[in-house]
């Protein structure tokens, strides 16, 4: 079936049902020309946007629809989670080509509903329209958070712990192996890292709620990229260590096997949507216990420093300049 | 100059002067992973989005720059006025081609600031990245409105007298005049109702504050269409009068000029972000009385009636049943 059988109102009921997961404080969901909510309390209010091209972002015979629909979630989430919020509410606008086959949306919108269940947000609405060729996902979340809990990239203070929530590279591993045209098969979990992300909002809310991180971003454009952010922002310097950067064994297997730099992988590519921050040493052990004892991962990987820029200590203990460049969209 | 030239950081350093035109309750603006900011006392949060996408909704050869960037944002203003609501914080995602000069983006952001600056919206984010082949650009906007003045599409009642703020046709009779390469001197109010719509934010708040409508949308669909949603919302049928549509003399003369039917124009193709509402007659004086002493139109065009459907009484005063399409993206 293609969207023209059915019409732009007749694709509007199909995926209303499922969008809405939690009552609480919503007052008008899909059906009018805006959503409308309460704030809790006092809370302050976060608000994300993020939005997701054919051929830019992903490759329509490469990630199924369900994980298209997953992430383009996903990777709004992972910026509430940045915060130390909890998401609550999202909009989506999505631009359709006539080639794409209403199995192809159905697709889609299940794998956002999933991905919105699983973190309790809502779909509230949104804006559907035709695109001359390519399928563009435009998603804006709404998320809350208790104003002095909330983390930016500015906080950050000299000799303080830099950290990770998890292990950085087997997504650009997996888009590696995608553009280069390689076989899957034994690396599905670097393909899953990159079309599958999931979201630290869970670590996000620990490491706000205890009050123990200074700052904290999630890696979107690159551990070197994003830390140069908080780096820029916190007017400090970084050094990186290369044997503190968590890795799974598979991204070891894949650079081992391939021969590829497994310190431009991890560092340097993105996506991993794990979350990067700031402690002093005493809290930062503090953390790594509530976050540990959650089931959740904390590694230690660097130290922030008074001298401006990013530096890389090697295995070798030779101290190396690094470029904070991550992927920028226009060059 | 180029995008490429100063990359993805350069172009938001280059965009961010002027984004943020109202301090209160603002926490964080452009600059990190989510924008802050708190909700006014109990007020209720409206959100709205829409997406344009270039040769669906726009030509960059047609509209101009700065005017693409003043309606990107109108067309979110409408919504929120169409809620009776105050707009506040809008975020931006933007995907360029990169075919497309950084004169042009200039042109486009002055144009969004301009529009945004009038109904003092902050812009406190956004996304930016690449396109293949064709600009789209998203807004995601919040506002807010005390819970009990929101006016929504189904709060219409039997007997309810059908209102309009303003003429309808104009923007419909620009976008012929572009579509049949038709000579625009003289029809420059036509091109002007289409490129450059001007939200009723003032009238919406007139309508909400005043108390004296029951429901209210914003016309982008076509006052047939819109006015379909809310007899469907509200379990109603409708009447139009022929004689009482309000159009201009420009939209007039156009339709005689080159025999265009000026009943489809009006009702049938939308994009005039009048606001089209339902109220009690004595109410709906009273509010004509109020929006007429701000120098604000409003125009009585029929009745809500308990028969199902959109009817149509002309001039000649027989009564004929009525299509409720509009535009459908789809279709």
């Amino acid at each position: 079936m293609r969207l023209k059988d059915i019409g732009e109102i007749g694709f509007i009921k199909r995926i209303e049902s499922g969008c809405l997961v939690r009552d609480k404080k919503v007052i008008r969901g899909i059906g009018d020309d805006c959503c409308v909510f309460k704030a809790s309390g006092r809370m302050a209010i976060l608000l994300t946007t993020d939005m997701l091209v054919e051929k830019i972002h992903f490759l329509l015979g490469s990630i199924s629809p369900y994980e298209l629909g997953r992430k383009s979630l996903a990777v709004n989430l992972s910026d509430i989670a940045a915060m130390g919020g909890t998401p609550r509410e999202a909009v989506i606008s999505i631009a359709i080509p006539d080639t794409v086959d209403l199995a192809i949306l159905d697709g889609v919108y299940d794998g956002m509903k999933s991905m919105a269940k699983e973190f309790e947000v809502n779909i509230l609405g949104g804006d559907t329209t035709s695109s001359p060729e390519h399928l563009v996902i435009n998603v804006a979340l709404v998320g809350e958070a208790a104003e002095d809990e909330i983390l930016y990239r500015s906080g950050a203070g000299e000799g303080e712990v830099i950290f990770l929530t998890g292990p950085v590279g087997s997504s650009a591993a997996g888009l590696d192996l995608i553009l280069k045209g390689r076989e899957i098969q034994g690396w599905e979990a670097l393909i899953e890292a990159h079309h599958n992300p999931y979201p630290h909002i869970e670590a996000g809310r620990i490491i706000a709620s205890t009050k123990k991180a200074n700052s904290l971003i999630d890696v979107s454009d690159g551990v070197a990229a994003d830390l140069g952010h908080i780096c820029t922002e916190s007017g400090l310097g970084a050094i990186l260590e290369e044997r503190m950067i968590p890795t799974t064994e598979t991204f070891r297997e894949y650079c081992k096997r391939f021969h590829e730099d497994s310190n431009h992988l991890s560092l340097h590519v993105g996506e991993d949507y794990v979350l990067l921050g700031t402690a002093v040493a005493g809290a930062a052990n503090e953390l790594r216990a509530a976050l540990e004892s959650e089931g959740l991962e904390f590694h230690q990987i660097g130290q922030m420093v008074a001298e401006p820029g990013l530096r890389f200590r090697t295995r070798e203990n030779s101290l190396e300049s690094m470029e904070t460049s991550g992927w920028d969209h226009f060059r």
